[in-house]
């Protein structure tokens, strides 16, 4: 069955305090992004890599590609006003069968297992999102502003790749754009399909704030 | 105002795989209850200390005490059934004023700010627990076992230290146990008593896995 991954780099990566995008900084003298594609390319090399990034961070990455010779073969969509909008324009390079993910471009540390259990469940369950359990204490905070403690084991933290059949994906991005939509499971949820959850990699962090790079440093 | 920490290290540790405890694992060269006691002492060095050690482990750590030279002055209570039951017999040291904090043993790294800002909010607000953002996506189990997405910044993740006035604490400590008394915020809120929430640093993780280990290696 063909299959493809959408891979989202449309933050400009203001958390990190630098001027260069987060998906673009170097991990042991690798950005982070290429980290990333490698390992979908890594589980399937046959799998389409599709990549969203904005327009005026194109040239850049082009660049960075000619400097660390790096020749996987990849596509390039164009990053839209939120993450919303760039899947959609990675969408629009998918065909018509087949299972496809959509993956964030600083999670360079997802495992192959995860991703085969995302694509392999995918099959049958038409929606599969990978997700971790909490460690912590967890309290929400109530419509009248006072927060209460609430039972960590109802709660799961979302990673990705999140996996679709590419007919479902296509037809929940049809949709118009909520804010709500903080992720590509509740834009299928919204058609009322229900997801089904498997186990991410507790390794697999979105590096989005300098402690997060620190740590990614150590994991390699 | 008199201040105290009761820093609580029942854990077994069987989630790291090997046969010593988390907390008495070296760091960089040096145990990680060590480097907890040590943020706390470097806060304020008039504090006193309560470690909460299960009795067969008092011994190991009396003499790891002499093996690294750790000459902070402490006391040592009894671990108990559940953290509820440490907390407990920790509080028993404690006089009857003041300020006391609850804190993991296997936080080595709250920062000098947080304590700083959760024991000084304690003084007027009687219940303050530092929490820090989710970063990712939240997905919440229902009843019939369905799952949903649910709006993120309407949770926070809880840390520690959680403290409290003395009084407050001994009078809440004096309830009977029950499972949901996961921290020490929600046996003071089943009092009907509010908690204060601080900004806690997003370093102060819980080290409970060989990853956790991993990261706190690299944050030394």
């Amino acid at each position: 069955m063909k299959k493809y991954v959408i891979v989202v780099a449309g933050g400009k990566g203001l958390r990190m305090g630098g001027d260069i995008p987060k998906q673009f900084i170097p991990l042991k003298g690798k950005p982070v992004l290429m980290r990333t594609l490698e390992a979908f390319y890594a589980y399937d090399p046959q799998m389409e890599l599709i990549l969203v990034l904005p327009v005026d961070q194109q040239a850049y990455w082009k660049s960075l590609c000619e400097k660390y010779a790096f020749t996987l073969p990849h596509r390039i969509a164009d990053g839209g006003e939120t993450r919303f909008h760039s899947v959609r324009n990675g969408l629009a390079l998918v065909g018509e069968d087949g299972l496809v993910g959509v993956h964030d471009g600083v999670r360079p540390f997802v495992s192959p297992e995860v991703i085969g259990h995302c694509y392999e469940q995918a099959v049958s369950a038409q929606a599969v999102v990978p997700v971790i359990d909490v460690v912590e204490t967890v309290r929400r905070i109530e419509e009248n502003g006072s927060t209460t403690t609430v039972p960590r084991d109802r709660y799961k933290l979302v990673q990705t790749p999140q996996v679709f059949t590419v007919s479902l994906l296509k037809h929940a991005y049809h949709q118009e754009y909520k804010p709500a939509f903080t992720d590509d499971a509740s834009v299928v949820e919204a058609l009322g399909i229900q997801v089904t959850l498997v186990k991410g990699n507790r390794e697999n962090i979105k590096l989005t704030t300098p402690f997060d790079l620190c740590v990614a440093e150590a994991l390699l």
